[in-house]
Parts: structure tokens; sequence; C-alpha cells
């Protein structure tokens, strides 16, 4: 059995939003017991991310990580077109991931305990972000 | 249904190589209209990329991010048996990906507007890489 | 047909582990000859990896390329709770990779000459890390 459901999620601008819920509702939806729930972002300036759940300081240092990794506004970026924004937001998407797989186990993404899906939206504006699910198994 | 097919990519050496037309073909040909096919090279010294297919200067910026971040030749390298770019392009191929999943709807892999397939040889030298399609669904 | 196995891996610290035979042996008992293994950890501060699995130089130099990129201890982490390695482990985790899809062929993960599959332990301490497999094909 194979469903497909794509779900939009609105940005406020660079930072990351819990979607976990979203994506354990289509799971439950589509009346899977088991198998993959993948989860691809058609954008190539945010990400899709697993990411401790309890403390939001661990996505705020990811955001300080990452803005000290890949500086907006470095000189040696040439794409800036759409701004000081534009390629490391390019940069940070091929760092981390653009689609997951999360296992389903008895109707549910089996995540762990620590475990959340985030979108990581790394423009500095916000964004409507579109992902398309698509849930395999029996 | 499951269709399996290996295609091979012969590159000029270090740079990003254009595939969505050789993915796209090979879904079509599956016959597949709702799935999901799974792309993977079976090497560990080049990855397989979503990025940009608009601008060449954003696949410009991310070799010369890559050349900041994981400069060849190091010191602190020591496997370094094939050259100054051997440790780099393992490092380079785990920073990045190995494989992807990419949705297929309507007989095509679904991609966002700007997203293109790409596979991005790490060595300095020209390889054949071989990548192992895997398409599944209805 | 769909075979899903949790399989545990202790750990003694940061470091890689071998986990290819494991794999491989989960795949085989699957009975599965065609399609795609998933590899998913359930924890936030561990890695999965394709890796070079000739040369043990290549994941010590990992290791040291990631002790220079996410330093331990690094005062701009404000998520400590847990120590020096706490806020590191989870940015090596999302630089890196939670789950990894291998196509099985001919009843085993294809893979390339020179790939393993390591789990990659971030923290200084050992744990038990759980893998869950969902094979799925024909």
């Amino acid at each position: 059995m194979i469903k497909q459901q794509e779900i939009s999620i609105t940005t406020r601008g660079r930072g990351t939003y819990d979607m976990s819920d979203r994506v354990q509702e289509a799971v439950r939806a589509s009346g899977i017991q088991t198998g993959i729930c993948h989860a691809f972002i058609r954008h190539t300036s945010a990400s899709l991310m697993l990411c401790e759940n309890a403390d939001p300081a661990v996505r705020h240092d990811l955001e300080t990580f990452m803005a000290r990794l890949v500086p907006d506004g470095d000189p040696m970026f040439t794409h800036d077109a759409e701004g000081p924004d534009d390629m490391p937001s390019h940069v940070r998407s091929v760092l981390t991931q653009s689609d997951l797989n999360l296992p389903i186990s008895a109707g549910r993404c089996a995540l762990g305990t620590w475990q959340g899906i985030f979108l990581w939206e790394h423009r500095s504006a916000g964004h409507e972000r579109k992902i398309l699910l698509t849930m395999s198994g029996e």
C-alpha cells in the first residue's frame, strides 16, 4: 500500500519548526501499520532534520554553529542575487538533509524518545515550504 | 512493483554532474506511477546531491566552501596513499549524501522547480561511478 | 514483503563500530532478494555512516576532522547539561546521517567494494544504541 500526501508549512524566517505531529497524523491517516514514511522537501534552501526535541537550547546552538560555519554575506560566495543569506542557505541544505525516512511500527513513526522531526528554514524571510510525504507498507 | 537498474557516470574529475535526466528516464522506463526512486552511489569518494539547478554559480560556490572546509593536503590527515585529495574526498562524502530518495508522482520524480540531481565527484582525477537505482511503487 | 527487526549495539564511547555483518545477516534472514534495507538509529547523539572499510586511518582521520570542526566544550554551546561532548554530539549527528537506505540485490546489501556500514558513537561514554531495520521488497 502506498499513500502520498503533500503538506505545507509556512515559516517566519530562519529557525526550526517542529513538524512531528503533522507527520504522525499523516501516518495515522494512511492506515499503514509497518513500513516507511518518506518526507521530502521540495526546496534547496530549507532542510528536514531529526533533532533532540526536549531542550530548545539544542536548536539554538545548532543555529549558532551554522552561523559560524557558513556565515551570511561571506565574500567567498558569488551567488548572492537574493541577498547575503542566499548561498549560505544552499550550503546549509547540502550539509543537512532534504529527505528523511522514518520507520513505521504499530501505525506510528517509531522515533526514539528524544527525536523530533523539524523543518529547518535557512532563509531570513518566511517562506511557504512544501513537503511531500510518501508512506508505504502494510 | 520493484525495478532495479545500475547506471554509470564517467566523471572528468572534481565537480558536479547533472544526472536528473538519467534518473527521470529510468523512472519513466519503470512504469511506476507512485512510489520512491532510491539512488545509491557505490563509492566513498563521490556523493549524490540535490541542489539548485538554475545558476551554476551555486555549485561553484559549494566547491569553494568545501575546499576551505576540507582542504586537500591538510597535514592533519594521515590517510593519503592516493594523494592530497584522498582523505578530503572521504570527508566530503560523509558530510553529504551517498544515497537519495526521490518521491515518484504521476510517473516522474516529483522534484521542486529548482531541484536538480547531481553526482558530486570529490577526487581530482576522473572516475567511472556506479549508481544503483531501486524504484518501488505502483 | 516487509520485515522489521531491531538490533542493539553497545558502544565503548566515541568512535566507529562496524555493523556491516549485522545488517547483512538481517537482510539474509529476511529472505528478500530485491529491495531496500532501511536502517534507522533511534538517538540524536550517534550516527549511521557509510565509509571506506579497508584502512582504519580513514575513520581515525574522520574523528580528527570532527574534533576540529565541532570541538568538545566550545564556549559557543549553551546546551551542556551532560558535559562538554553533549552538544557536539548533536551537531555531529545533524552533519551526518541518522538513517541509511541500502539497496538489496540478489539477497544482499549491494555495497560497493570499499563501503562498510558503521555506527558512529559521538558521546565520550559508552551507550546501548538501538537501530531499527526495515527491509522491504520481493
